[in-house]
């Protein structure tokens, strides 16, 4: 689903999105706010869910990266769409299982979890924990056997396949802070430890080869090398694994200069590239995992920031200068990432200015983006940044003291709060 | 005052800040910790207040940039060293006067102040509204009238100077979000405009030239600029200019690499030039204001981590992965910042590995530093981050749900909480 599918412009020409009028969301619930569409949402889930059983049958499991946005709501949805859900911590951990998110849905990722993450993820039981290191094989082996447990674990495997995506979102390659590497010998020598050891259940394997990334031939390429080591694993150590998780990194189109991405097509040309890579082999086709994240919120959701100032520098640019800024969207300045927007109060405006959106942080590098089409904007005025739903309140701050933004969820033309507002109370909470 | 002035190597071998052994602190209050000496606070906060008194008498104030590092305590702090402060939101007015902060030593920043914003600021009684654009002077003069006060301001000038430092951190030229162009005559339009303001009081100008700026030459050469506005509006207006507020910028040593900056000598040379430009122009030196933030408090702080794991990759680089990331100090992924680090258990340790420090977040740019010179470091060993208290705890994010680390302040051998760890259950606490 795209996020223009769910925008129209209103008779009284302001954006609707989801059918709702977005000037009456800034009015109800202030500024800036991140609202998102659940039905999309859903939508998406359901797209993976059902290109993966088209592709796999029942023998397969979507698992919702929550790192993209991660709050009660969305395991509440994910939940109700039957699909799992991959966390990175235990903050992520509780929340899911805090709305009683089926713990055998759940894999635990992270490149350097706690003892006290291990020892919770243990007892809430959930489905996998995909370990990153030898250090931490050794470690969940001792925290397992004190419980008298059995983890069942995969680990995370460096398939050194590079997606050709902005270089602060690669993973996969050999030089990663993630998992084990193949080229040195260190993944098969992680399989030997795990194998002896008597409080792990190696089951499978997992990798994750970058983010924002449009082509299917990266996720085919990294499947064909996992699934070697698959069968070179079983042929040399008998151990029985059952799955092979190809993580996320399933590009959306934040622009309208990006491509349209059909996650369908994707996933049938990944699952045509296993099945032969399996038949080739010799070996069944694992229980196949993937990680959607970005690709399920990111073009469910945007912010709606009020106008502050406007500001013309002749010669030089056109600053506009909204309420919220990279405090509760930092992906330009991490990434320099790119993001349409609208005026909400007139949707249909030509886009014939271009502006750099600016927010009301004390920090030069507080932008939203920079070279923007844009329609003429004015102080007072409400502006939709779109396809800010991955991302965005889950990287946020509290920079300069801002409270972080509301989330507000649509559905069936209703709206409702699943995120409160932080209040000025929150922020001095924890001061003594 | 430096950061190394306050380490020093225990008998153990462990590092000890301010006389405190920090692997027991480490070992008290968990980690990652930031930890932030009290004396060295305050003797910075001294040394800038001895240095304008030295300039200029009674007649100039500093005001710390609370967005630097904003609690309660250290406005306890810096209303004890009897200097003022400069706030940039409702959350850090707050904060300030939450602690009994006295209002008039208080300046109201930032290029997009909501109503709300400017309205708690007239009702708390701020001693100056520093104001950014032309939206703002009509907003605050109808706010100000609707409650019968007389609003002082200054007006934030860009003076078209450009220190040498990275280019996200850099301001004060013409092509900036924040105030207004001399060259363009936007700044004398602005004059005009507030003059004519019956609510309004402009009684002095700001800039602010950049960040981390080493030399004292392009503040002297931005202070000319002012004084020379100042005398032209005088002239043109009438307008009694009392004050010219430098702002902050001033650059501190973050590694072995950097020089070290003496910022009485700094001040002193532009005092020199102030002083002499003023003969020349025929006007009375103005209250001359600084706002150092990061000056003050990032050579007073550490960060302490525990470390999970170690990766060596051969060919490549080891990784040396710690509790904490960019979640905690995101100042390596926005800016590329570099940092010194010390192991803590070991502190007198040859520096003879070359490391890359990455934090636990699933993202591969979480990273505090690449090429780090570093001694050995185990798993289960803590790590001293050093110069973090800018601009890390004040910047910190929720990403992956993790919560943001306690604040300890030193002092006299003894230390205690500033600012509590954050619980699972504050980032729980507004979702639905």
């Amino acid at each position: 689903m795209q996020i223009k599918d769910l925008l129209s412009t209103g008779k009284n020409g302001r954006l609707m999105f989801s059918g709702i009028d977005t000037v009456e969301l800034a009015g109800e619930y202030g500024t800036p706010l991140y609202v998102m569409d659940e039905e999309a949402i859903r939508q998406n889930m359901r797209e993976y869910k059902r290109a993966l059983e088209e592709c796999y049958g029942k023998s397969s499991m979507v698992c919702y990266a929550s790192k993209a946005f991660a709050c009660k709501e969305i395991y509440r949805i994910a939940m109700d769409e039957g699909i799992g859900a991959d966390v990175v911590s235990a903050g992520e951990l509780l929340t899911a299982v805090s709305v009683d998110f089926p713990a055998d849905k759940i894999v635990f990722h992270g490149n350097n979890k706690s003892d006290d993450e291990l020892l919770l993820a243990l007892n809430c039981g959930v489905g996998l924990i995909a370990v990153d290191n030898i250090e931490e094989i050794r470690t969940l082996d001792k925290l397992a056997k004190r419980l008298d447990k059995k983890a069942k674990i995969s680990l995370r495997i460096k398939p050194g396949v590079t997606a050709h995506t902005h270089e602060f979102i690669r993973t996969g390659a050999i030089d990663s802070k993630f998992g084990f590497a193949l080229e040195t010998g260190e993944a098969m020598e992680a399989v030997l430890l795990a194998a002896n050891c008597e409080s792990l259940a190696l089951t499978g394997f997992n990798c994750h080869i970058g983010s924002q990334i449009f082509d299917a031939e990266p996720f085919a390429a990294a499947a064909e090398v996992m699934l070697e080591f698959i069968a070179k694993v079983q042929k040399q150590t008998g151990a029985p694994i059952e799955s092979l998780n190809l993580g996320g990194g399933f590009a959306i189109r934040y622009t309208d200069g990006d491509r349209e991405v059909n996650y369908r097509e994707y996933s049938l040309k990944i699952a045509k590239i296993t099945k032969q890579k399996c038949e080739e082999l010799g070996i069944p086709v694992p229980f196949m995992m993937i990680e959607p994240g970005r690709s399920i919120v990111g073009n469910a959701g945007i912010t709606l920031y009020k106008v502050g100032a406007v500001k013309n520098i002749p010669g030089h640019r056109k600053y506009v200068l909204i309420d919220g800024g990279f405090t509760d969207n930092p992906r330009y300045s991490l990434y320099g990432a790119k993001y349409d927007i609208i005026a909400a109060d007139k949707a249909a405006a030509d886009m014939n200015e271009t502006i750099t959106l600016a927010g009301k942080c004390c920090e030069s590098g507080d932008l939203i983006g920079e070279n923007m089409p844009a329609p003429s904007l004015e102080p007072g005025g409400i502006v939709a940044v779109l396809a800010t739903g991955a991302y965005n309140y889950s990287m946020a701050s509290n920079y300069n003291r801002l409270p972080k933004p509301a989330v507000v969820m649509l559905k069936g033309g209703k709206s409702r709060i699943v995120v409160k507002r932080e209040t000025l109370n929150d922020l001095l909470r924890n001061d003594i």
